[in-house]
């Protein structure tokens, strides 16, 4: 079954056929990679632009990740063949390509790595992967164990194939200097600056092995021949590899490996594998890594992980919730913290949220991320759609169209910092713009971000929504100018809402007026123009027309657009009501509350590209995570914990087979989202995208501390305020804060009102003068404790 | 054994694995398919711009057709699974996916259709596949066989993989109206101005059948299960498919149709497979192809291909030849002047090229082709990089490339159509230009383009190479704005010889002057600074440097440098002695002349990217069959004759199996390339680039006719010049020419000298005037006869 293992920092799953594309990944500031239980892989790195070194065999098109991943037998992959030389039998590891029933299995993913251990003809391989920390270099270990009673003659195969890197230059031949197989393409090309562009790339990819090979084989073909990667010809018959090479052919990276062990004896081999711009380098990496001492290396991977720690380890009823809290979901945050999703150009909205996830983490971090952006704003307050983290990049894809909600989220992650941190500070420092160098507070860019999302409105006085506003693709219905949106009216009420305390705080009062009064006339007017009767509608589209609402065939009704108006305040308890009934009965499933419904299935050309994707799939009503973690955080600010938690909880597919097999995807992280439409495709419903880029993750990660929980800093201390599910009798916390260690323990007095039953600080130097005050709203306030 | 069948009309491969990669190409208008013998395809059809309706199984590049096709198991292919239901056995038609030992194998390409027979378990499937010849679609044609004395009771399953057609929506159905799976798509966008754009796409991939399916699959997944492509889990143990969709899922259009024969009974099932725009499309195209009478489409289709019938229909000692020469080649030349090898923006010089081999079948289109070409040239006389065929085309690739050799080509050409036709009122025909809207006459813009060439030189008077010449990744010898090309010197001198008799018989007696007396110069100072001694350099370099040369230790000779120092004159009997000796030693290989030696194995920076590419492949030192007919011309006019031949021929490979298998192709195209680096990487020296795009098919048309028989149009008439090979004792010619067709026969009458032996007008009005002259120089002249 699968499981947690290692009090829950490893998750186990026992068999490769029930979630096949399953997948766990690894990463460092350089490179990614997305690895799946069968040996499958998605690598790529940063130079400055993500690049592979492993290739699908035809030319493939560059392109952002996409979600659910196909594989195919050819498909870039790690695999392990192992024969029984006296016998002639084989099986691969992890699985693929060989597909064979295994005696045993287990994919064991960690923080720091992925294992496997694989068993088959009283042979087992263990097989571990970690990255190195400061370079692009996967390091590889394999453990060969003869669990017989005799002595056996065994093949072990590593198979790394590279791929179709170049039409104009492609090859590889094993290195006997380097004892590695080195496979060397050109970058294809066609205008002469390009050539200047391209010649720190990394065109090398190779496979260094801490032991001589007995054989090896570097064309892909000549392995495979007509046997098939099932059963490639070259090891068929006992037949050893070839030691060919590959000449404008597909590499692959192919050694064959002899043991002759005893009874219950075993091996060790290591490989590196990875991409370099000379054999310097190869050799350089081989030293540093391949050849070092291994326990220093894990040492610094180790490290380079445990940062990778939230400000909260619980202790709930609920195992899988706690292993994942304390674990893996501050690892998901900090990832895109730290590598910002391995892309140059994050999109801002992106950026600024996966800034808010570390604030729990390394608040410095969010404060470098807000000045990084806010150096980019215009001196009209507007912040543009990417950031630019080098100086090559610039925007791409998506982010070379224009987006009307980027300020919105500079209020909501600074209210997060500011909330943790106390440091006021930050809004003093001063910054120029992108296109003016006056050097102005950050308090002042942020209040101009502000002044421009009051501005930038029709004659109702509606925000316009151009061509996207958090929903990127719903690029339509404002494109002609006039169109605006419903949930950005809510977002910009909402974020002034947030801003209002901190324009206070700093004595704004002006401010404080203008932009209260500004909240205050949005929310009349959302409820002017949006509500429909049981729920709001999602805009208004340039030809005047309300959409996602009751008369719509499609897109009936978008969960953002309720969830903002709770946020937002618009909306009153009946309003509330409604709402949610509404959601109840159009919007959830048992795979987590869909964002919109019934999902699209035509093109609505007054709405845009959102109506074209695959209904169910992604912004067009699937579970779109980041949109459900709104919505939970609207159920928080409302009160209703328990719904708030069903809706978190849903996001984690359980350990039961049965449902593994319908999402895809192992509990150690957030996808960005599952399958929707689960009253038009049932069959699919649930299913996971498998891309773990996502904004959900620091929303998450934000509910379980300052609303599950009940921990948000003030400017007086830490408040107490849980809202645990009725179900938990008690459950513990350890809560970091502004250096201070607090251990709080709950249980729940009565039905649905869970309560901190005792609160300590846990090593402080003081304790005499920690204070615990109930509140007049009978919260807790912890205050007086020794800060770090 | 390989073969031709069907007097050279098809040939016959009866083995899958001797060449695996080897394929035939069918095209029309507005499609291409490239369908190798077990299976894989590669279609492309024109929306304007190339577009696939089968895709790879990943997001793949939008790229030009790439030269050795990799090709892997789920490659997009055209499938059928055979199963015995009484044993469960099966196998698969052509021969992947399942790579079953056949029984029997025929891959038959013919010049219209593709057809197999594959024979096992006593059943036998006979394939035809042809294309629409005014719709984007393949008609497939499937006669299963019951060879045995018993009932069988079997399943035949077409799998025609669909592929990654898009990330924003992929699916696909059985739509039991149109008794067809089709495959449904969003082709992926971002900017919404590509929504407007994309409208008229056919979005849509369908296969419909002839008769209903007992069952069907849309999941590629669902189909192959864990058991894989060679063994799908969807027929393990007598299962039978699913009926299921393709919800975002990659699509598979798959059918079973269960068949029940009698003994030595068979039955005949047709398929449609192609791209639509909509369900109304796909109605029209099954009634207008698939239940329509199939006997009057054959014949349009046929009446199509015969268009691509040449001038000459030859017999002589050495079969494969005659049917190379009678079918395939002309076939060849047809595709390209037809169908301008699927692009919007052919490169200029490989469009004029394509238009000379029309010269040879169908005049007229030459002429438009020259017209078309004229009117995009500027008024300063240069020639545009590519010409653009329709309104939303733009210049792509290597067309962003300037390239010095364009003009080059128009006096070339136009000779060619000139010494045909006799059509001289085309140079009168008046046109504008690309950037001035006066009209002149195609004799003044060909001419200001001659001028063009003669201008754009240095201080020495070598003409600028810019970013490349023919040689297009030859991009770094004159980037800076100084590097010179040796091969241009000699081109513009000999375009300039072809253009001053022109210009002579208009009486333009300045121009003929100007002209003759630059070739003049040029041929001077193409042996003052490019003759090293033994052979010419290919160019110098920005930095002064003269390349390939004796002590360059890659790149050392130019097959190019040398072949059109021939034709343009500049060598003298001397120099062409030590030059032949030169690519003997160093360019000549069993599988024809390489371009250059030794093929460069690191990057020249002041050569450029032709350095970088794979040793042996394309312009770095392959078999360049381009620059090999240039040498085979350069050969027949200095009289060459029988290494010429020699030259020619082995751009052929034989049938014979171990030919086949290192060549990789059979005999029924010219690749444009095959391997070179022969004395660097013998491994893979002869294999073919499959690759069917080349100028080679023009120029070799014109050389068999117009040098090798020696039937070249003069004013006069038909002069009669062979240059047979010396093992040829006899050899015959019909000659089609201004309209009457003439019989003549050859002999050989001493050793290496042929002479023609007797011609006769056939079926003339009036054999009368015909009168054959034998001139001062011995050729024979025919004249007085009856034109069409």
């Amino acid at each position: 079954m699968a499981k947690f293992i290692e009090n829950g920092t490893r998750y186990h799953l026992d068999d490769p056929c029930i979630a096949p594309n399953s997948a766990a990944y690894l990463w460092n500031k350089k490179m990614m990679l997305h690895m799946n239980c069968r040996g499958f892989a998605v690598s790529q790195y940063m130079d400055p632009e993500p690049r592979k070194y492993a290739h699908v065999p035809n030319l493939a098109a560059q392109s952002f990740m996409q979600p659910e991943q196909p594989y195919f037998s050819h498909h870039p992959g790690r695999f392990f063949y192992l024969r029984d030389n006296q016998s002639g039998e084989m099986f691969s590891a992890p699985y693929e390509p060989m597909k064979v029933d295994l005696d045993r299995f287990a994919f064991e993913p960690g923080l720091a790595d992925i294992r496997w251990v694989v068993e088959k003809l009283d042979i087992e391989l263990s097989i571990r992967l970690n990255l190195a920390v400061d370079a692009v270099l996967e390091c590889w270990q394999v453990t060969v164990k003869n669990l017989s009673s005799q002595r056996r003659d065994i093949s072990l195969i590593p198979y790394f194939p590279v791929g179709y890197a170049s039409w104009m230059n492609m090859g590889g031949q094993y290195d006997a200097e380097l004892n590695a197989i080195v496979c060397s393409s050109v970058t294809p090309y066609q205008k002469v600056t390009d050539y200047f562009k391209h010649q720190h790339f990394k065109d090398l990819t190779f496979l260094s092995a801490s032991r001589l090979p007995d054989f090896y084989e570097v064309s892909q073909q000549a392995f495979e021949g007509e046997g098939g990667l099932h059963n490639p010809s070259a090891l068929q018959q006992g037949g050893n590899l070839n030691n060919g090479e590959a000449h404008y052919e597909l590499p692959a990276a192919i050694m064959q490996f002899q043991y002759n062990l005893p009874a219950n004896g075993s091996d060790v081999l290591k490989l590196s594998f990875g991409p370099a711009k000379d054999k310097a380098e190869i050799k350089q990496l081989n030293q540093q890594y391949l050849y070092a001492d291994q326990e220093p290396q894990r040492q610094v991977c180790e490290a380079y992980f445990a940062q990778a720690k939230g400000c909260i380890t619980i202790e709930t009823p609920d195992q899988q919730f706690n292993h994942f809290v304390n674990h893996w979901l501050p690892r998901q945050v900090f990832y895109h913290g730290d590598s910002q999703r391995l892309t140059t150009d994050p999109q801002t909205r992106n950026y600024l949220q996966d800034a808010m996830g570390m604030v729990y983490l390394k608040p410095e971090a969010c404060k470098q991320a807000l000045l990084t952006a806010l150096k980019q704003q215009k001196f009209s307050g507007e912040m543009p759609d990417g950031i630019l983290l080098s100086e090559q990049a610039e925007l791409k894809y998506i982010n070379q169209v224009p987006h009307t909600d980027h300020p919105v989220w500079l209020a909501i992650v600074l209210n997060a910092y500011l909330q943790e941190t106390n440091d006021y500070s930050l809004l003093q420092v001063k910054l120029g713009w992108a296109d003016n160098s006056l050097e102005q507070s950050v308090f002042e860019h942020v209040s101009k971000a502000m002044q421009f999302l009051c501005e930038a409105k029709d004659e109702r006085g509606l925000p316009y929504i151009a061509q996207g506003d958090w929903c990127d693709p719903m690029n339509m219905v404002g494109y002609q100018g006039k169109g605006v949106s419903g949930w950005l009216a809510e977002a910009i009420s909402y974020a002034l809402q947030l801003w209002v305390p901190i324009c206070e705080h700093l004595g704004e009062a002006a401010l404080v007026q203008t932009f209260s009064q500004h909240a205050e006339q949005l929310n009349q007017r959302i409820n002017q123009y949006f509500w429909d009767g049981a729920w709001y509608g999602r805009g208004i589209t340039d030809a005047g027309k309300l959409f996602g609402i009751s008369s719509d065939k499609e897109g009936r009704i978008f969960l953002n657009a309720q969830s903002w108006a709770l946020l937002c305040g618009a909306a009153n308890d009946e309003q509330k009501a409604q709402m949610l009934k509404a959601i109840d009965e159009q919007l959830d499933t048992p795979f987590g509350v869909m964002m919109s419904a019934p999902a699209f299935t035509e093109m609505r050309d007054d709405v845009g590209r959102v109506t074209q994707k695959w209904p169910g799939s992604a912004e067009n009503g699937s579970v779109y995570n980041h949109a459900a973690a709104f919505y939970a955080a609207s159920l928080y600010a409302s009160s209703e914990g328990q719904r708030a938690f069903d809706v978190l909880r849903k996001m984690l597919p359980s350990n039961q087979n049965q449902e593994l097999k319908v999402r895809g995807q192992l509990p150690i992280y957030l996808p960005n989202y599952y399958r929707g439409a689960y009253y038009q495709y049932p069959r699919t419903a649930g299913r996971s995208s498998n891309l773990f880029n996502t904004g959900t993750c620091a929303w998450y990660y934000q509910l379980v501390v300052e609303q599950l929980f009940g921990l948000r800093g003030t400017p007086q201390g830490l408040l107490l305020s849980p809202q645990l599910p009725d179900d938990w009798p008690k459950a513990s916390v350890v809560r970091e804060f502004r250096g201070a260690v607090f251990s709080i323990e709950y249980q729940q007095v009565n039905a649905g009102r869970a309560q901190p039953l005792c609160a300590k600080q846990l090593m402080s130097a003081d304790e005499a003068k920690l204070t615990i005050t109930q509140q007049a709203d009978k919260q807790l306030l912890i205050s007086g404790f020794v800060t770090g």
